[in-house]
């Protein structure tokens, strides 16, 4: 159903390499998209890293990542305003698809989840026209329910496409990741609401234990329970027609000789989104 | 906003401790409700659980738990039947005002999120004659969606009143625990829709960082994040005037003395839910 040449790998998958190193190994294996991380980016530098990405003939499907809203004091916010306008600045510069926003949790200090919501709405409607001016699409991300406490208060996908609907559709959008949404009873509807409005789709595989943090508890396409199929075909029929990233943050797969991790991810792309893979309708 | 006397002490919370000291334990500390869990109901017999909680002068809030509804094949559906009219008949017997269903995950093997949510509402619906008989109302819990592959796949407040309002509302309602559907941008709505339906509504916060499994990482009220204030006040509104049971999973607090828990749980209940408590409106 989603043809190979649509797969982009996210770096987050092979957190240890470089953005030349995680060029290089897309390359090797006939990647032809990347998801890029901005702390590897700043490490040699947004220039050299769109060559890195160009000469390796990659497209950039996204830059993670934009956001982290909800600061406590006026010196926060104006450091993450800078730093939002950093981020559009540099997405524009490497040609991404998108700039992910995840969009923060609580305000330090506050138990109240209407205000870091209003809060993430204002700060969205403030980067926008900047945005706009550099011609970068924002992508708002629903993490899971479990995040929403420390790391973002859009805990379903539904809230992230009524933030996005404040907006013109080619300025905001909304970034699908399976891991994230997975178990919503609504998500098929929501998925169909957010027609023209999906900007990425992300995926990673829901896997059981989950470790302390529960950040890093991910797993390659097929070794958890989610159904890819279901949730392809709802992006599919919503308009999506870009890069499906994987992305997977989980610390034996950091361990891992990055090769067989790449090669791993295509295989599973193949058998588990790709119709025309073996096994698989 | 919520007086003391309609405290429930969850026996979850002193989870090592038998039907008849957990009863006790309430009346040293004048705690007028408990609710009860089978396996502990089960050590002692029903009867003498039953006689234990009359002889500590209180009232039986909920019997944890029914459900786990999703078996894979005919022998488990057997037995999960069999299991769940026992916990019905259980119910009855201690009086409880509602039997607590928890009502599984992902059928094993499968990945199927509809199917299994089919067969939770097959399975209830087979079960309602048998409870309304007895007179025992069921309470559909939402758990958390980090349970949703292996505990619940009914996953938000809002699924548990779909699913309660194909039945007579006295026969089945919703249970509201604020550590599963504190996240949900849409709870107010749905607590809203509940009205009439909410028959337990528990209590606990929600902690950081989460444990691994992240079944054990519940704190007291006031330890975690969680704004009790709205989410009370909004169960209130919808008619609820039940026992408010505190049930906190959480290793730490298992080893701690039990009327050293018992004592907190009283304190921080007057505190953050009873308006007449000190510190809070």
């Amino acid at each position: 159903m989603i043809e190979a040449g649509r797969l982009s790998l996210n770096q987050a998958t092979v957190k240890n390499l470089s953005v030349a190193a995680a060029a290089d190994l897309c390359a090797r294996h006939g990647i032809e998209g990347i998801g890029l991380w901005r702390d590897r980016v700043a490490e040699c530098g947004v220039a050299e890293s769109a060559a890195a990405v160009r000469r390796a003939g990659l497209h950039v499907s996204s830059l993670c990542r934009g956001g982290f809203f909800t600061a406590a004091d006026a010196d926060g916010l104006a450091a993450a305003r800078a730093d939002n306008r950093a981020a559009v600045t540099e997405a524009a510069k490497l040609g991404a698809d998108t700039l992910v926003l995840v969009c923060g949790g609580l305000v330090s200090g506050s138990r109240d989840l209407g205000l870091a919501r209003r809060m993430v709405a204002d700060a969205i409607g403030e980067l926008v026209p900047f945005a706009q001016r550099l011609g970068v699409r924002l992508g708002i991300e629903a993490l899971h329910p479990m995040f929403c406490a420390d790391r973002c208060v859009i805990a379903s996908l539904g809230e992230a496409v009524d933030l996005a609907a404040a907006f013109p559709a080619d300025a905001v959008g909304v970034v699908v990741d399976t891991y994230h949404v997975w178990w919503d009873a609504r998500l098929a509807a929501e998925v169909a609401r957010a027609a023209g409005r999906i900007v990425g789709y992300q995926v990673c595989d829901w896997v059981l234990p989950l470790p302390a943090g529960a950040l890093l508890g991910r797993g390659h396409l097929g070794d958890g329970v989610i159904d890819f199929g279901p949730v392809s075909a709802a992006v599919t029929a919503a308009g999506y027609r870009g890069y499906v990233e994987v992305e997977i943050l989980n610390a034996d797969i950091w361990d891992a000789p990055p090769d067989q991790t790449a090669a791993t991810v295509r295989e599973r792309f193949a058998a588990i989104l790709d119709a025309r893979g073996p096994g698989h309708q």
